[in-house]
């Protein structure tokens, strides 16, 4: 049976869950997985609720009845097929793990995505991607040229239908007006636990300050270099016996499954921004499953 | 304004949320903050809501009302007031580590409870216990005694009104027969990462496996020892270079963290019993908040 | 049989173990725990050893016939007495859960210490340090009398024969000359992952940020505020759903802990000074053990 | 500078530490990194030194001018070329993210090892091995064919030299004589967090007595399945709302980080067996680090 996945924003109040409830109750939905959110700071609501419509409702059906409800509650609000996979263009330059284990999960469908291709400034990887069956694109940036290597981004953007950019370890900043135009659509992993460590050389940064933990962080990327909405962080203990060549090696596994964690919030519509902060819910029961590889 | 949980168990079905949550709509109660499970496995149906009545409603209204959608769904269900303190018997023999840890988070308000006595096998914590104005029992255990103690065990648990004991690192095992009378109302710290290392001296037993972390595991005692539904776990690293005794100095950390995180749980209602599994629900926002000792 | 710490800092070069260790073999000494870290970078050798005096040499003779092996690699050295009880003052304001965790780890011997007394501006904690039979004084501290207040607690530090101070949640600023006078002997937790949110309100300025992790700091005191060499460091993790007063309530356990750590690792000798970074060795096999309170 | 890798194990005893560190420094030998621990309930002293030769002595006078010492304590000691690869057979069933974290960790230089060959009773992973230039070998295995497959497996270890086996998640129990013949030489990934778990389907067995950390044990192979010395573990959160299928996904990271460890720890010669436990020392300075793939 098909399901879906309904995203509401919408000021808090009273009877939106019941609402909402009856109207998938009515339309003979069946809710298997169901978060929400209540900041009583802000005053928004979150919700997100996974469903699958058992009495012959289409998804055109429910969105349409859905309608009066939206109105009433002045809700920002979606219906997802939960079997789309999200169309997703990765960026990287010369530091390969966040590739290697992003495509490692695409392959054996831990993270149902589609990739449209992968776009870096060196050739590196283009065996790689190339033997995944998987479009490569290389675009050089130079000072002088980095208006046209935007324009040729977002040429391959627009071809190939890309609804998410990853910067897995792309380290050419992109301009405002892409953030802008992609705002809430770029996803960019950091080697550092931010708002520690921001701009370049984070683990050189973090060794001379002495500290104890390294960390990673994945966030939307914004005009602000490393100030966007963070989704995910992890950290990894260090001692005084490691180097900051040292960090690089420890930081690979953090920075791949803290990233791999936050497209997987990101594709199942499990992040809303609250102001700059975000809410993620956890994921729907199943949604880890994989099959396996062969 | 006064807070409410209701809490849910039922065969799953369609309309549940929607019944339930416009109920509350009509009576004129707000959500604050809800968490579902729906256990595709066992085909039951998990619900904790959290929520303010708004136009007036008792909660004797409430209850009288709910009764129909009760019956429709053949639920399972409770109203707590929020604002209820559950009366709480800590039992302790010669490891404090776990009661004084206890004694704070409830001093500073960490842990909303009632502490209606302490009762120990031992006479160590009899003046700690007293001078923060808590009744002390002693009540020793022999193997010739150990049906009156039991007895007076109950008698205590009777005339203070305990709802919930809590073995804080009490090395007597109870009977099989109080276990059945308090099911689901006995909460023991194990210190081990269980299943692993039942019984006697876990932290010897750890040390000879030669594991690379040892753990804590919070249950609800029942006829089985060690065998009881888990409510919460936690590690902590180790190497070679530590010794059982430094396990044991190790661990109380860790034990002291797991026992109280369980009893906030219980205590909020967020833990519900699926077969011998748990379902424990995350802590309302504004839960964990705690007025300063002074 | 009595043991010994012996903590050596010198320039890097070949043949220091050597020195060392045959000296160590020649008064018949038994090490028991050695750890040694060498900079490549600073070009700076760390050394601690721990040894029993197995033949009679008393540590008068060792200090003495040690002195050619500390000329030949100009070393800075000290010979500790394990069974010396360092003697520690702790600091105090309103929040009192390091004080309280200190204090019960005191009480079962697992922070061999001697607290010679107990520093506040603050009133609340009167009580319990008394009870512990631990001297408590009142330095009220106003923008009008700090600099008397700072002669008061330099006293105090010098009648008591202070070794340490711990700031344990102390949240006046001290004194450069202070900082300066006491370098390397005061130690500070702070609460956030530094250099993260230095400053005041560092939960809410984490909740602002929307971070994804807590932590806390401890670290020596330095004139810069929150600059000094950090000791430990640990993070708990967080979800949207809790606020700042949540952080509050989760970091407690965080901060009581990095702060114990840190003070177990000074007392016992394990950390030193590497420019701004801290080396800090393992604790030795058999240290974490205490006895049990009664 | 070459550098090279003493590992020595011998019954405790004063001494020790200046002859060894004694003698290097005669030879004009360089102490880079030291490791020692001291079983005081067993008896047995391990030390692990990294050293570099200064004065031009080789490895084969450095090697045989330590005889006298060895001798005197009875030491069972070996001497690496720290630039040595060692040769490891990989063996593999139909789960594989295993086997491509470690090829990536290899190809990037993270693990300086000589993959001799990959043995898999499937042929899932054939073309992925030989992309990389590593010879695959298909080897089935019944219950029929035991004996010829396992005579095959070892021949397979001779001809290539291979002087470690890692099972990356390799399903097949291995013959008693095998584990025998390889004692210490095998390393296995066992999915659950031992001694929980042994056997079948751990995950299964973790969802059924709902434990909320799910782990991985890297551990050298003996007769006994699943008892054998084990070298490292770790563990992930997990709760109520995730199946067995999803600790499959979950625990796919957390076996291959462990297995990682492990071997990385195997190859530096930082495992000792001490009885079944084993004493495994930190990495060295830098040992972390790697090059670039590209």
């Amino acid at each position: 049976m098909k399901s879906y996945v309904l995203t509401v924003t919408c000021q808090s109040t009273r009877g939106i869950v019941a609402a909402i409830s009856g109207f998938l109750a009515d339309k003979g939905c069946y809710i298997i997985d169901s978060s929400q959110f209540d900041d009583l700071e802000t005053g928004l609501f979150f919700m997100r609720i996974t469903f699958t419509s058992q009495e012959g409702a289409t998804i055109e059906d429910i969105t349409t009845g859905f309608e009066p409800v939206k109105k009433r509650f002045d809700m920002t609000c979606e219906f997802h097929d939960s079997d789309h996979k999200m169309k997703v263009l990765l960026m990287v330059s010369r530091f390969g793990h966040c590739l290697n284990d992003l495509l490692y999960r695409w392959k054996i469908g831990a993270l149902p995505i589609e990739i449209v291709g992968v776009v870096s400034n060196h050739f590196d990887y283009q065996k790689v991607v190339v033997n995944h069956d998987i479009p490569f694109h290389h675009v050089a940036v130079t000072k002088a040229n980095k208006p046209q290597a935007e324009a040729r981004l977002m040429e391959i953007v627009e071809t190939s239908g890309a609804e998410l950019i990853v910067l897995a370890r792309y380290m050419q900043v992109l301009s405002d007006e892409i953030c802008q135009k992609m705002s809430g659509r770029i996803i960019n992993i950091h080697h550092s636990f931010l708002p520690s460590f921001k701009g370049a050389n984070p683990y050189k940064q973090a060794f001379e300050r002495g500290v104890k933990l390294i960390g990673a962080t994945a966030h939307y990327v914004t005009a602000d270099l490393d100030e966007g909405p963070i989704i995910e962080q992890d950290v990894a203990r260090i001692t005084h016996a490691q180097s900051a060549s040292d960090y690089v090696s420890i930081g690979r596994d953090v920075e791949s499954q803290v990233l791999a964690r936050a497209i997987h919030a990101h594709i199942h519509h499990r992040v809303f921004l609250d102001g700059h902060r975000t809410v993620v819910f956890p994921a729907s029961p199943g949604s880890y499953a994989s099959e396996r590889m062969g």
